[in-house]
């Protein structure tokens, strides 16, 4: 039995916050995607995914086609951005993109085989190679986006094609690994929870077996990769089919204690697991979920919500080992984590999953894209330094500014569907309850009759008013962070019970409700067990964590560090500073830069005062230098 | 026209510190490592070295032979291992090792092709690649090593055969280079230094023009490797041709002024370069040595005189990119450091060329070894933390301890043949004066004919006792960590110029002279710029930079901080501990381990004591954590 369940997208209408980052992807994201994908942008690198689906068609037409371009999981990008887009015609009706939309939805159609296998890569050519390499050639990954791109398209427009193209797809699948029942199991997990998508979309149950056989199968037989490598004379990367942790293949799902190898592979997977246990009441399942989430918020995830630490393999790394310099914490893979708690909460209603959830949003999600919408990270380090960053062979990968659209472009849609989808995450309901999981401004529609109002400045301001329309019980998540709050109905004050994090409030027709919480400035530290912080302090306020770039500090951040036995205090809200936010400033020292190396003269310290921005909002104003987590004292 | 020059390593007899390590090579290292080269080391990985020369030998003779074994620089582990040997010779006389020498050396000579070309690995087959890929292959640093031991083989015995057999292979690749004006320059720089010390020993000017060329001709076609590698079907490991920093060949060695690349072989070449601008009096070419040097010691060296940061390449990273966990920091290049300093004096008398070369020596050259003499540390990491260290991703190459003997061999006898030569590095004459440029224990001849006896507890006493036979000056290294220091000639102080680091004083036949140096533990700060530093502090004494371990600290050292504040103590020399130390013990606090990763609570922290142990002993009682730098306060 669901704990509860998410509200569809289009139930929910943003304003506020929320609603100027839906407005960001509705007018610049997806419009910008759109022409990437039809190699129309000039300054970004060539995507080749329409034109794929054109060549692929005229493959299985019988015509002259261009070669497939790209990487193998091409297809996957338009998944994602007809899911983003799907949302976004949901709440805001739009001619010109549905037409688009339909465009695409059609190729896709017309490059689907006539027994439902859908994948341009193995379609215009090499279509021996259909199913030969599960490890890499993500061919259910790129099913899974395109379901859920289907998905969402059904539901915003009641249209079926692109689902019955799906579902079509889906019963390929099934014949092959359930009827035929062929070995394996996703290279790249995503399905899982794409079938689950398609099982509530179409109720075709085949979509739940499906889901369930891939997540049961997966590392029964660990060595299931060696296999098919020793049969294909092929490869796309030349994966190591024996790094079974890389792969989360090393035991059955069941059996899984430590969140391990490439993180958003990882958190799909455990997002698919913990619909699944939800759906099911699985118990044993969801007590896996559980011990892997424990493992990823406990010891394996940094304080913005970035996961997967380590460069190799873009993966989860050990316990504790958490650089803040050479981060991985790739976008997708914070984009991960949040489906990964938004499916939690639907086997057990704990504010644990709500603040790892706007963690991972208010902070590594939102550090992914440019303000301006065209320009994002993919890594999001917690230390920026110009010189090293991005230079030195172990920070390669770490950039202090962000470039525009890459070759193995996952994260700009990703964001962008999931921004557009944001009131999926935020609201949710059961019975006569409805959910606030997060702070979203705007208007929510619940399928049990009550109806939201939420008017709310957060995250810069901390009073939240719901007008209600209906009768039940509003339930609204109460960060852990905040000691303190307050709650008043129709203006006089009440004290609900907290409830695992949750304050439940009665509520009829005409009621108003407001919570106002206490959120001041705050410094954080890290346990001691985290080598790289130890000895340090990040500066936060309400759910954003905050960063010191040199823009704001002198050009300089590595001399400076905090006094935390301070309060730090906050600006007013400034609109015209990095598109409307609040700098904090704290009291800390500046110590004289040496000279020489090493000195055995104790650095001269002066006291002197310091200023943060959110490190959503880093790198907006040219390359400088940043650090989330200074010294104290 | 020279500086100074240093005496040979036989004109030196040590005792004290020094003699307690040279005992270690002779009794432990250089056996154990005969025994490796023969493959009779039961548990150390396979050479293959006396059985490749044997092998080329017979291929030469006709006779069936076995294929070349390891890697293609096996050959110089031959010549690293008969020079430690011959020093060790010179101050032992010991008639087993000798014939073991020479026995080898029969071997080597035996396996010397007609033309004076010798290397197994292009001997024993593909003799039709031999020059054909300079980039990798290691024929010129093979020869290199290979010349070295032949001079100071003859140094030690007068025997004759090896440098013959080296001057026959110097006169081939003179005619290849020189007369037959064959392209290109060594992939690993080595051979530049090892023509020097051959050009000494002969007198053979071809020599020092081959050495010349080298160096000249370096970096004016950075492109010679891509060049060559065209022309070949073969790889030894696909190196890149085109990265120039790796190769230091961006531009000519006279135009370059940032360390780069590969470490050991960047100060290999630098060596090569400051002995040729001494022996030539060329002043452009000592003007890059000086940026080359100033690039390291000012902007790219760790503390302990370790540099080569970053695993990657084994390679100098950036200015100021010195991390502890995940340095690479490898022994063989702290040695190269050392040689490079030591010539560097040949240029210029510089206190500190002699400060960085006991930095080296006391810290990062001397942590390579066990206790025991058979077991090394080839990467030195300044942190290290079971459970992270040797297991995370970014920490594979950094383990937590010593490992025996590796595949690639380049360390230990690397180690073996600078210890037992260590007085080459320690004393220095000009015309009637002596330089000391480290505080060696033991007995030095000089070929002016004054002899020294110098008894000290250096590096864990300060007093230095010099007992002077002949007349002339002496020159005495004051190092620049000691503003005060007591100087006595026959009981009476004396206060003689300081120039540049030494003190210089006049010395007759019974002198008595001492030095006493100020020398208390002391706190040491990076600057600034250093990212991974600030906010921190290392303990030092004397030349020995001390680090905290979990053994001494109840199992954890992450909790701990510095307070700098006050003075650290010093512990009697404890002649159990660690083979005999002295232990530091400093004021400073331990923090509470929070169970949550990241809280807003600031961790309890409380005073402690702290303890220390040398850098150079670490990782000798077992795997625990370890850790130079600590958080201040």
């Amino acid at each position: 039995m669901k704990t509860m369940q998410q509200i569809p997208a289009k139930a929910y209408h943003s304003s506020g916050f929320m609603g100027k980052y839906q407005e960001l992807v509705r007018r610049e994201m997806i419009p910008y995607q759109y022409k990437v994908l039809r190699d129309e942008a000039g300054n970004a690198e060539k995507s080749g995914v329409f034109a794929n689906f054109i060549n692929a068609g005229k493959t299985l037409r019988g015509e002259n086609a261009e070669p497939f371009y790209g990487m193998v999981f091409q297809d996957s990008d338009a998944g994602k951005w007809l899911e983003a887009a799907a949302y976004s015609l949901a709440a805001h009706p739009d001619e010109q993109l549905e037409r688009e939309c339909d465009e695409l939805i059609s190729l896709i159609a017309a490059a689907q085989d006539e027994d439902g296998y859908l994948d341009t890569r193995f379609t215009i050519s090499d279509r021996d190679k259909r199913w030969t390499n599960l490890l890499e050639a993500h061919e259910l990954y790129c099913a899974g986006h395109l379901m859920e791109g289907a998905c969402a398209y059904f539901d915003a427009t009641g249209k079926r094609e692109f689902l019955d193209v799906m579902e079509k797809n889906a019963e390929h699948i099934y014949r092959r690994f359930i009827v035929e029942k062929a070995e394996g199991y996703p290279g790249h997990p995503e399905i899982e929870l794409a079938l689950m998508k398609m099982y509530r979309a179409t109720g075709n149950r085949h979509c739940l077996e499906l889901a369930e056989h891939f997540i049961n199968c997966r590392g029964v037989d660990p060595c299931y990769y060696e296999k098919e490598k020793e049969k294909r004379d092929w490869t796309v990367w030349g994966n190591n089919p024996v790094d079974h942790d890389y792969q989360q293949n090393g035991k059955p799902v069941r059996e899984q204690s430590d969140a391990m190898g490439h993180a958003v592979r990882a958190v799909y997977l455990y997002t698919g697991m913990a619909d699944l246990a939800a759906e099911t009441g699985d118990s044993e399942l969801f007590a896996a979920c559980r011990r892997l989430w424990e493992s990823i918020v406990n010891r394996r995830m940094y304080i913005t919500g970035g996961i997967g630490s380590t460069v190799h393999g873009e993966a989860f790394s050990v316990d504790y080992d958490l650089p803040s310099d050479t981060a991985y914490s790739e976008t997708c893979a914070a984009i991960g984590l949040m489906f990964f708690a938004s499916r939690m909460l639907e086997n057990e209603i704990n504010g644990e999953y709500g603040d790892i959830m706007e963690t991972a949003f208010y902070n590594t999600v939102l550090a992914g894209i440019q303000l301006d919408g065209k320009r994002f990270f993919y890594v999001n380090p917690l230390e920026a330094l110009p010189g090293i960053s991005g230079v030195s062979p172990t920070h390669r990968h770490t950039l202090t500014t962000r470039p525009g659209w890459y070759a193995c472009a996952c994260c700009p849609p990703n964001a962008a569907r999931l921004i557009s989808s944001i009131g999926q995450y935020a609201y949710g309901e059961k019975g006569d309850t409805v959910f606030c999981h997060l702070y979203a401004a705007g208007d929510a529609e619940f399928s049990n009759g009550i109806r939201l109002r939420c008017e709310t400045e957060y995250p810069y301001d901390f009073t939240v008013n719901y007008t209600v329309s209906g009768n039940g019980r509003l339930a609204v998540r109460i960060p852990a962070r905040c000691g303190k709050y307050v709650i008043r109905k129709n203006g006089n004050n009440i004290s609900p019970e907290n409830k695992s994090g949750y304050v439940y409030i009665e509520i009829s027709d005409g009621d108003t409700v407001t919570v106002e919480l206490n959120d001041a400035p705050r410094f954080v530290y890290a346990s001691e067990k985290v080598p790289a912080l130890t000895g340090k302090a990040a500066l936060c306020f309400g759910p954003m964590v905050y960063c010191f770039e040199g823009v704001d500090n002198e050009g300089d951040v590595l001399s400076l560090s905090l006094d935390t036995s301070e309060n730090a205090s906050v600006g007013e809200y400034d609109k015209t500073l990095l598109g409307g936010t609040r700098k904090l400033t704290a009291k800390g020292f500046r110590r004289e830069k040496q000279s020489s190396l090493y000195s055995s003269e104790a650095p001269k310290k002066s006291p002197c005062e310091l200023t943060a921005v959110p490190y959503a909002l880093w790198g907006n104003r040219g390359e400088n230098q940043m650090r989330v987590w200074l010294n104290i004292g």
